[in-house]
């Protein structure tokens, strides 16, 4: 097994943009995101079409600031955690670009962006735009029980952040000095956890054993990279990876983050454990690492996308929760 | 827009099994699949863990046929219509390959075939397994009523295949001579279809849409392929996809057949407009299409891969059902 991918062919990130909803915006990235709606719902009467909207709207945003128009991209990759990836394909409806599904839970962000790379080496010519999505109401209805039930929260739960993310990545330099430098893909762990309302726990050992690998894979270790981020695996499952990782004699935890802790303002906001979804990690770079690398204040980030694979029927038949993590390597020139 | 992939560097498709269910192995192609299991239960206690199983099975057979083990395959990529891609990521728990979810709906086995296709242009040394599943018991469930309700199916409707199949594709010749030329990935397309037992007008347009530009960027005609197989658009869609290729003044009727009206004998089986799920393809190509390439009997055909893009839920809030098609050429040496 060997999920790494080195690009001779540099896959450039030329520009991202971000849409959140009013839990984000009230958190320590408020401000920051390019687009902001604290009713969640973006104009539409369903928290499902919201999300899709989401995607409409920072795809747009994202075609705008670099002046592009539909025909400037030639690819869209694109996933979410809706039964049957939905918010992604009804964004994408009628638009003319080429369309690739994906799904790997809250990994999603890192995967585009792994596959997109990957791509623009093998046809170097096109522009690819990844994107993600989440929305707290639609995950709730989808994975735990509907926002209307008024079910109690556990305080190892994680909330779904409200929000979604485009990048346009390119086989082209053009203005950009950033690019995906290598990613790895992660395999799917299984380590009997089963409850839904403790994600972080179900992914860490996926998240360890992508950063293990990869670390192997390339010789490095954590001290020659300036930050390392997960996607969401909140302070229960980020605690479970620091101490997986030193046994495997990697110290992580003095150049290390989870999204999920960034996002919100744990001590103050109800969020429990921290953020989750798809669209975690994707705002997190979006709004705030994206513009560190721009000002050069971040030249070397490794970021972890972490998903839970399972759904609720799975769990009801008895199934566990299988993790899985993809690692993308992100470096200013 | 140009989802157009030429491939400089072939992906061999060293080989394939696929498993099935009960209606299956009473059809046409009974007897043809590598495993049958008339209890669709294939030992496991639930629909969903029989979808699961099918996709394990259909793995460990190919590798068999190979004599390969896990480590000889660094890379899989999976998609099914279970909600979160669950068939899959379980079957996939703790296999030591690296994993890539996909979501094409009914479209995933090309879909599957493209990206595979693609990777292995841009990292050459490696192989990829594809795979993919549907359950008929598992697909009423999620996209209609469960069986106990004794739903009648209306005229239009199709039947979901349940089966599974993995293909093992290498960048190197290995023993094969059977290889993807070139491929095309679609763009999703949605014409205000939104009867859920009509599937095959919801996904003909997108069908149209994708074989059309395939062969204007490709400047070839029907006549320039052995055969067209389309994957899962039953009678009705194969006869609105007719209609619509003539419209744009393409003649494919002398040598294109559904993929959803070879594998049922539609006429004496209860399946009324044909097969249908991500199996149809995939088992079609895996038990018939791969053997008669073998055999040196079809030596050039193009598979469009159809997807239906909805949910139960976006329909229920009034969405349509926006259909996707990706192409992939296969081409015997």
């Amino acid at each position: 097994m060997n999920g790494f991918f080195d690009f001779s062919h540099k896959p450039y990130i030329l520009d991202t943009a971000c849409v959140a909803g009013k839990m984000e915006s009230e958190g320590p990235l408020g401000g920051e995101f390019d687009f902001e709606d604290k009713s969640n719902l973006f104009g539409k009467k369903t928290w499902e079409e919201a999300e899709s909207e989401m995607q409409r709207l920072a795809y747009n945003a994202v075609l705008s600031k670099l002046g592009f128009s539909f025909s400037d991209v030639e690819l869209a990759i694109s996933g979410d955690l809706m039964n049957q990836c939905v918010a992604g394909a009804y964004s994408f409806s009628n638009v003319p670009v080429s369309y690739i599904g994906i799904y790997g839970a809250c990994s999603t962000f890192a995967l585009g962006l792994a596959i997109g790379s990957v791509i623009l080496n093998a046809r170097r010519n096109i522009r690819i735009a990844t994107l993600t999505s989440s929305h707290y109401c639609s995950a709730e209805r989808q994975f735990r029980t509907p926002l209307e039930y008024g079910s109690q929260r556990t305080p190892t739960a994680q909330w779904t952040v409200t929000g979604a993310a485009a990048i346009i990545l390119s086989g082209r330099k053009e203005n950009s000095d950033i690019y995906v430098k290598d990613a790895y893909i992660g395999r799917i762990i299984d380590k009997s956890i089963n409850d839904p309302n403790n994600m972080g726990a179900a992914m860490a050992p996926a998240a360890a054993d992508t950063l293990t690998s990869y670390f192997r894979e390339t010789g490095t270790h954590p001290s020659d990279y300036d930050m390392i981020y997960t996607g969401d695996l909140g302070e229960e499952g980020s605690e479970i990876l620091c101490d997986l990782m030193r046994e495997s004699g990697y110290i992580i935890k003095d150049n290390y983050r989870d999204c999920g802790c960034i996002i919100y303002d744990i001590a103050n906001q109800d969020v429990h454990a921290g953020g989750s979804g798809c669209a975690c990690s994707a705002c997190v770079f979006s709004a705030r690492l994206h513009k560190l690398m721009r000002g050069g204040k971040l030249k070397n980030i490794l970021i972890i996308g972490t998903g839970a694979l399972m759904n609720p029927q799975m769990l009801m038949q008895g199934g566990n929760i299988p993790g899985i993590a993809h690692l993308v390597h992100i470096v200013k020139e």
